[in-house]
């Protein structure tokens, strides 16, 4: 058996390995146009921030490793050309700029995704970075110790993560964000309070620019990024620039070669990860998602669901059968003292999803008042009009927001309706939640709101 | 309307405050033998280890705000004599040492439950303490204060949190448990986890003497405890005693009138809280329970438990209808810098109740190894060999190991398989979780060894 995995970060490294465990004869090649594989690229703002001073603490498993167990390992090998009717792939070595053909006879394609570069004028600088794989971590890093001020283009988990990274190397920010409030993934009404409650924490150190874009840089003489300007004239000088505007999939060559494409713009797998092509799987950042909450289809590029893709993937290509039900949007991220949290739908997402959601939102102390270390934590909590059942929940504040979230998801997973919730048992000491923790607090409050309406 | 309700901690107090709520124009009076009400009894812990000065801290809402509202408070009353058929409790006023009469159209026994004294010669001692009211925590704080050495006999939640609070204080501890290892309400495989942590947490504070019970104490002239012997004879010197040996439900004055007793021995209640009597109900740790995973009948008595039962009864009295579905016996316990938690059924009890529990216990980290704050926790999980039905769930660590447990509890309520339950998608950011969370590893690993069993 000959399989070829294109991509190695999450899916593409756990697919190898977990076949190789399962399909010990089987040849396994795997090529990437990365110069590093399997890596936590979610811990790299935290390498930036200085929590460990190796980047080598970010990779799970070497090539070293991965050529002892047998799979051969191909650095900075990017595919160009599928060609399934051939059953080959037309690989291009970047090193040494030629190509060169590879059979396959199961194929996994785990490229993942690229970050979206919004349409500055001169943005093509130095010091004008994108975060993605360790080298543009090991870049930032080395440029955030000689700066005095940083730029970060959007505010999502990825910006929000630099955010505090940058803070705590002693860099002032400047935090530009299109949508009139940063994390717009959350509601609008939680990401205003996000914003409110970020600067309450350190508004001395970072400035947040919303509703505003970036039209352009400017540069010296030795094209660095001197300063940006946007949409609203606005001019400031900076040291460097991040651009964190969202990523898309890198499905390109594989839409040419007629793997089907869905809807949300990443290529369309069923739930054994396989395309339309049979001997042909996708998984991770490349690939569609499932929301379970109502089977509809998604895209939400996460490390957590890679890895449980590549592994089914895996499963699947050796002769199993593994599904992979699909994902429920659960995503956590801190910055500074805040934890920002969320699982399911959010109420505009609910909506356009054809749901009549209701919500409600309280903000309460995480834990008993009289404790040393009680934080706020604000929750809004989602359930449908017409059937009750949960849609989703959002968190945040200084205390356990996560930990809400988490409790939720196996209410979704169960498809409880929000009055069934109500009568979950949380687990309570005075050091751990209120007496009625805000959860329950809060499902109390949308079951009665629902009843009334 | 006439409503009488008897004992006002947690699911008393909730329940006069939410039938004055639904019934503003009933005459609602108030009978406990407590000197207070309306408090957070689990806060008392935290209060003698200092975290607050004032136990006033602990009053949730004080008698002078019932009254406010036109609830009658009488502290220091209590019911002993319940005639049913006329509708009628003989109640003693303990200040004023005699008797009345109380009339009542409706009746809510929420008495909570009492310290178990294990048999031990010359028991009756000054500076011999259980630790239930408020006094009780004020005198124990007050002697803790100027001690070197206390005794906990029993090594349950409130003896952990006990032991927190002294060697927070400064004093050296000894703590005697009967079973094998401490908290024995946790399978005993976690149990010697949990003692090997907590002794490698802080082992030059405080001994644990498991398998051993206390026989005797010592005395002084004045009546004083100075030492305690055990059944091995072993003799040490105390300045003070804690006897945290359980609990047991107050209900021999309804037992005696004719309100049926459960298996458990606390009172039957149905979902709607009602005893045998249409219009007597009971809450609270005086009441049975029912566990939501296989409807068998229990006794867990816990403050968040008391206070959904509080505003349940009040509800069904008032004429609603709101039914309470049991508990799950969630719990969390912190002890230094160890958190234990659970919830369902441990593996033991599991098979007491004709499951055939399967289950894995992994030792993972608590977030991705590079961050800086990672710690250890140790997750059991048990399912059910013939069904696949997850059963309960045990964490112990450093780490957030009571957010693993809470999130066990939706999927719980939901009767989740573990199969189905592998398919979570739990939030993942690298300060809060591995990428593959250990409960996702151990559910798993679970599923696995179900299957090949």
């Amino acid at each position: 058996m000959k399989i070829v995995i294109l991509g190695g970060v999450a899916a593409g490294a756990k697919a190898a390995a977990k076949t190789r465990r399962l399909l010990p004869d089987a040849i396994i090649d795997l090529y990437t146009d990365d110069t590093h594989i399997s890596y936590s690229a979610c811990g790299l703002p935290y390498y930036i921030q200085g929590n460990f001073q190796d980047y080598r603490t970010l990779l799970v498993r070497s090539p070293e490793e991965f050529e002892a167990q047998g799979v051969k390992i191909h650095l900075q090998c990017r595919a160009i050309k599928l060609l399934p009717d051939c059953k080959q792939v037309l690989i291009q070595d970047l090193r040494e700029n030629r190509a060169f053909l590879v059979d396959y006879e199961q194929l996994v394609i785990a490229t993942g995704a690229r970050p979206v570069i919004p349409p500055i004028n001169n943005v093509k600088l130095k010091n004008v970075f994108t975060l993605r794989h360790i080298e543009d971590g090991i870049a930032i890093r080395e440029k955030a110790l000689n700066s005095k001020h940083a730029t970060i283009i959007g505010s999502g988990y990825i910006g929000l993560e630099l955010l505090e990274a940058f803070i705590e190397l002693g860099l002032k920010v400047t935090l530009v964000e299109f949508a009139p409030h940063i994390i717009p993934i959350f509601d609008d009404d939680i990401s205003k309070i996000i914003q409110e409650q970020l600067l309450s924490i350190c508004d001395n150190r970072f400035e947040i620019l919303s509703s505003e874009l970036v039209t352009e840089f400017f540069s010296n003489e030795n094209g660095e990024v001197t300063g940006v300007k946007t949409g609203t004239g606005r001019e400031f000088n900076t040291d460097m620039v991040v651009i964190c505007a969202g990523v898309k999939p890198n499905i390109e060559f594989a839409r040419e070669a007629g793997v089907a494409i869905g809807e949300t713009g990443a290529i369309k797998v069923n739930k054994h990860m396989r395309t339309n092509f049979p001997d042909i799987f996708a998984c991770g950042d490349c690939a569609e998602k499932t929301m379970i909450i109502n089977d509809s289809k998604t895209w939400i590029p996460l490390g957590s669901t890679a890895n449980k893709e590549g592994r089914v993937a895996a499963i699947n290509l050796s002769g199993g059968d593994e599904a992979f039900n699909g994902v429920l949007g659960s995503a956590v991220v801190r910055c500074l003292s805040l934890t920002m949290s969320m699982t399911g739908f959010t109420e505009k997402k609910a909506k356009a999803e054809g749901f009549q959601p209701v919500s409600v939102t309280v903000t309460k102390n995480d834990k008993v008042g009289y404790m040393p270390d009680v934080n706020n934590i604000t929750l809004k909590l989602i359930a449908d009009r017409t059937t009750g059942l949960l849609l989703g929940g959002q968190a945040v504040g200084c205390g356990d927001a996560d930990k809400r979230i988490n409790t939720l998801t196996g209410a979704l997973l169960g498809r409880l309706t929000v009055a069934e919730f109500t009568k979950n048992d949380i687990t309570y000491a005075p050091p751990f939640s209120p007496t009625i923790d805000p959860l329950l607090n809060a499902a109390q409050l949308l079951r009665e709101k629902i009843k009334k309406e």
